[in-house]
């Protein structure tokens, strides 16, 4: 086998062959992915189906804490975990550039095997395709899953004022070690992906909480765009608590360095929790217990209708008019002032995930 | 909106969350969908279940006969429908290059969607990710997909010497369409893609046929490479009678005139069908009956154990040792001599799918 990618690896001829047979079935394992039939044929699920996809193209693909091939395990087990259900089947997608090193693509593919069997996953079916060189960027990896709902299924409608909002942990950390990683900066303690598959934390939860209403994972938009996504589509009001939102020291200096805001950074191991107050700290100290929440606090809380997000504000001259069906996301700041948090917009930070 | 992709439309803020609600879901009203939550939520299926996923790099993205907005639909749909499966849900993630225009956008989510209605398939789960100019290409598309097992299941290992190997139509449509279109070159009849859901003539081929043993479509590395495939994988030689196998006139004329195989041409619309040989003649009728069999054939036959392939020939003198376990596809050409088929090998014609 060459040591780089080449067109005809793409093919579908000999090359791809080999490829799939040496480099891929090496790491994925899988009986059924190892059949290489049109589609993997998979048993009955006797629950509802949760059905996902997310397309990765991090650049670079190497950062500290992770890689595409993790990456791209995670984002995918996250988003059926945060659904509600027990991430079950992979596919993956595999778009490389000519001339992608091989010893490079063994590494991610390696990554991705490893994170599949950390998170208890089958990967069962790929595909991959090759594009000349400068039409793409050593490697995009686009992987869809599917999980089996757990207990009743959880909504943003399910949302109820008083809710208190959890999260797992610290934010930021993703976006700024790969940001770091791309433009080559080194601060004194080196800032790490927290890059993880959420199903350890996410599955327990749903089994032992009845009032858990909502979960989401503050990926690209951080938390901030998270939160006013949960706002907009429950029609309710959000307060969040700055104080309460951990950001490691070393995120909050290098983010003032580049004048971000960590309420935007991607996280991809960092889940938001939206349950009822009286199960709120049961919630908590589980979190607290779990290897991927000792940082976990409670950040923010489900405003009651008609409770004022902001006090003393002259709405017109906001020039942003109360909506009565609620979906706003206030900010309280350390010092008592509030403030409305907003989707990302014109910030470009791309290639974050 | 900005007539043309910005890196903003990839970071999950404001122009993400605009392109979907103006662009994709203007297209894409599937209501499952719309919810824009984490995963698509599903009904339990009480069947087994079929996945597989498909990357889509084709270039250029607008060729006859389809584009590859049709093409990601329908080579996701196929993939199911050829596995045994009735294709049910699919997702789609997007690579998108900064500056795509708008407009072309637009016109192959409507391809999508219109694809997605006639093949009966929702799409219910996408993503969508920008690339700086220059490190992708216009787009690229990974769908993924879940049907339902029809019947009792497919495989390799039901091949039986003896079976016969049915095609719904002519070769190499697809392939030729899109290599005349990369390179300009221009045919009295215009060729175009046969890119067409098969699901149509799968499913009832799957309740209707008892000995149904095994399909799979054509696609990159052709017809050739597909059968040594179902060959190896059987474990069974398999001949081909090459003046059974249908060629358009005018694909057979272009792709002489730019030294290609058909037998090695991508197709988007064709079938590869094993049945035992009792039920081969009522097969074929249906298929001449559908819309997507009127040139179907029985192009070739699986030989019994110990049949000889090539006669008359000295295996040491042709270096490829006869395997005892089979696997060998021979093809016979009009003049009656056989000559050994193999994988697609050092031929490049990549961006095909």
């Amino acid at each position: 086998m060459e040591d780089r990618i080449l067109l005809a690896h793409g093919d579908g001829g000999l090359l791809t062959h080999q490829l799939i047979s040496e480099l891929f079935l090496k790491y994925f394992r899988d009986e059924t992915l190892k059949s290489l039939g049109d589609s993997a044929i998979l048993p009955s699920l006797g629950e509802q189906l949760a059905f996902t996809t997310d397309s990765f193209v991090v650049q670079p693909p190497f950062f500290p804490g992770g890689d595409i091939g993790k990456l791209s395990i995670c984002g995918t087990v996250n988003d059926l975990a945060v659904s509600g259900a027990r991430p079950l089947y992979l596919s993956a997608g595999f778009i490389l550039e000519e001339g992608l090193l091989l010893g490079d693509l063994e590494k991610l593919v390696a990554s991705m095997a490893q994170t599949a069997q950390e998170a208890g996953v089958r990967l069962v079916a790929g595909d991959t395709k090759v594009v000349e060189r400068g039409h793409g960027d050593k490697i995009f990896v686009t992987t869809s899953g599917v999980g089996q709902l757990v207990g009743r299924g959880l909504g943003t409608g399910q949302i109820r004022p008083g809710d208190l909002v959890l999260l797992n942990g610290p934010i930021g950390d993703h976006g700024m070690a790969v940001l770091s990683q791309r433009h080559g900066l080194e601060f004194e303690a080196q800032i790490r992906s927290d890059c993880a598959p959420l199903n350890g934390l996410t599955v327990p939860l749903l089994s032992r909480f009845a009032t858990l209403r909502f979960m989401r994972d503050p990926t690209r938009g951080g938390l901030a765009t998270t939160i006013k996504e949960i706002a907009t589509a429950s029609g309710r009001d959000i307060l969040l608590l700055e104080k309460e939102i951990p950001v490691r020291q070393e995120v909050r200096w290098a983010a003032e360095l580049l004048g971000l805001d960590p309420l935007y950074l991607a996280n991809e191991g960092k889940v938001v929790i939206i349950v009822a107050p009286e199960e709120a700290a049961e919630v908590l100290n589980f979190l607290r217990g779990h290897p991927l929440g000792g940082m976990a606090a409670i950040i923010g809380r489900v405003l009651e209708s008609g409770e004022e997000g902001i006090i003393n504000i002259d709405r017109r001259r906001e020039g942003r008019p109360h909506s009565p069906r609620g979906g706003q996301v206030y900010l309280e700041t350390p010092l008592g002032a509030r403030r409305l948090l907003d989707l990302l917009a014109g910030e470009q930070m791309p290639r974050i995930c």
